[in-house]
């Protein structure tokens, strides 16, 4: 007999910045992070996870490939999921002998994985709830969130909805670096995000070795993680609890900026935000200005694409210059009506002659879609299955 | 009776950047720097200067434009000249009272000042030196670079030929803070350099307020000047001693992208290399690559154009790749034969088929021109003079 379990999990951008590990075996980090959780609507992995004492080995499906289990850290999830299965099944000898069993993981995104956004983190944090969940397993999700770790640093963070922290921990197994909540989606149901996506030319140094080179090489990296971030990461916890925006967007867009500092003073240089990044990052400022307040803060990951928060309130304030400038990138129309549209461009009409600073057309020439989206749950349970319970193969 | 000297002085590009002044209106700077002084064929600036006590008022002529010599920071400079022309005067009463009156100042740049090439180094150098000849002041060049540092900070090493330090200095008068020799142009003669100009959109932060705002808002800075620079100063001063091509080359690229890196960290964040110039660093890092030794260093100042330093030995290697990239740029043709230029065509020929990277020829696009120098002298004596000694004003 064949037994199934699904979960959906959500994606995570960072607002203080995951760079650089201590261990990269257990994949414990140099320095604590924060990250907002995002619509599942938008961005998720949904994975199916079966087993049966018929499989005859570990195998994963991922968009419709097969791909292989077979990397170390991936072995080192299911190592630990199935010791925990074990303790269950010691405890109470009635339990099928899952522990012993192989198991079949079928996985499909919502999005394109290419477009690089944190893929690997919904990725892992899917495959780990959904074998959490077959196995049957009491743990909390902290604990959950040790497993995924070791899987993908990041996916960790991705098994909270809302505003999470990761906290490094201290110890050498890395029991104490784990996930936790430090608000849920409820508490500032109003933080939206506004995702950039950047048509890149070529892959970008790959973020393990990328951190590693870092670590190495940079002689400011020191510096932000004994100080810099130690400071930042308490001051973001409080501006969240307090819901107060702009000190929330001045730490998120100065940590993005520290982050990509450290990758330039590595050796060779590493280079994640380019030109058109860089013309975001000024709007921001441009924009923030303009209103005398701060309606927008901007994130970059280990790639081009401008990740932007903002409160919903000031969506119009926002779109007035944001709609204007990508209104031919796709991605509005399946968020807004015509007429929501025609208001943002009627918010610019209305700003327009205060406006002091250039709008740069070329600005949306690099940049393929906007994903309008907003904070979110964590992982989900769902009836959606991508296993065929009879054969244990993909559907 | 009017009284005139000339003079010229060369631009230099620093290795280890200066940025960050600690005393803004004596030009004090936050650590030392050293640069390479360029040769005067290419980039210098000729001043003449002109006194006769029927000068009604300090005027200026830059380029043929006549310009307000009002600013504070030339005042301080006029200001120090007089007082030493004034000692002298009060030693020896035959001297002509030239501390009491009027300047004429006619100063002309061999390349355009918008090329973003450091013209305010060499125009402050040329203008102290031109009044000290004038005055006759028998200061050294360091003392003398002390008052060119009033003007504009990294005018103080282009008082030296060769490869120069301008050590910070710890008193709050400055009189510490001035540049020294580390070697003479013979010394490593065989240092060329290659500068890349790109065709800039628009004006970038002034280095004056961007300086400013990294001192007050980056929080990497402060590790870059108590504790990175310091210890590259000694180690770049010794590479340039033992003529080490490969120390000297990685800490200035090192240090450039250190510099870089504290602009992006500070907030707002300052840009100063754009998409061109990382095509130009990671070009770079493949060419030292690809032979398996260092033949080549970049280094950037507060704008995208790269510069280049090589050994005049390697000058065929390099050249097998940037003639190859960049021969359709002007600037080859005043330097090298016909012969010479397929002679690199040749040697990139030669070794093409053992390239195992991408040649990018969107590279050349944004840039303009191609400047082809070398290590060179500091201020010379000219008997060229831009001042018309029977009127007072410009030839």
């Amino acid at each position: 007999m064949i037994h199934v379990a699904s979960t959906t999990a959500p994606v995570n951008i960072a607002t203080l910045k995951y760079w650089g590990k201590r261990d990269a075996q257990l994949n414990l980090p140099t320095n604590s992070s924060i990250s907002v959780t995002l619509a599942q609507d938008d961005l998720r992995t949904l994975t199916s996870a079966a087993t049966g004492p018929e499989f005859e080995e570990d195998k994963l499906w991922l968009n419709g490939q097969e791909e292989s289990l077979g990397s170390e850290r991936t072995q080192n999830c299911l190592g630990d999921l199935r010791a925990l299965r074990r303790e269950l099944e010691i405890k109470d000898g009635s339990l099928p002998k899952m522990s012993q069993w192989k198991l079949h993981i079928v996985s499909e995104n919502n999005f394109p994985t290419a477009a690089g956004l944190a893929s690997s983190a919904a990725g892992f944090a899917a495959l780990v709830m959904a074998i959490a969940k077959l196995y049957e397993l009491p743990q909390s999700a902290s604990e959950i969130s040790r497993i995924a770790r070791k899987g993908s640093g990041s996916a960790c963070r991705s098994l909270f909805g809302g505003f999470v922290a990761w906290e490094m921990g201290e110890k050498e197994d890395g029991s104490d670096s784990k996930a936790v909540e430090v608000a849920p989606m409820e508490h500032w149901a109003n933080m939206k995000a506004a995702v950039l996506v950047v048509s890149a030319d070529k892959k970008d140094t790959p973020s393990t070795s990328g951190m590693q080179l870092t670590v190495k090489t940079s002689d400011l990296f020191q510096e932000r993680i004994k100080n810099v971030v130690p400071k930042r990461f308490e001051e973001m916890k409080k501006s969240i609890i307090e819901k107060d925006f702009a000190t929330f967007a001045e730490l998120t867009m100065r940590d993005s900026n520290s982050f990509h500092a450290t990758c330039l003073d590595s050796y060779p240089p590493i280079f994640y935000i380019n030109d058109t990044s860089k013309k975001v990052i000024k709007l921001c400022h441009l924009i923030n200005e303009f209103y005398g307040e701060t309606i927008v803060a901007y994130t970059y990951d280990a790639g081009p694409n401008s990740v932007l928060y903002y409160l919903e309130e000031n969506e119009e304030k926002l779109f007035a210059f944001i709609y204007k400038l990508f209104s031919n990138v796709e991605g509005w129309e399946n968020k807004y009506s015509k007429d929501q549209l025609d208001s943002f461009l009627a918010a610019f009409e209305g700003v327009k002659s205060k406006v002091n600073f250039e709008l740069d057309d070329e600005i949306q020439n690099n940049v393929s879609r906007v994903i309008l989206t907003r904070v979110g749950p964590g992982p989900q349970d769902t009836t959606e299955c991508l296993i065929d319970e009879s054969t244990g193969l993909p559907k």
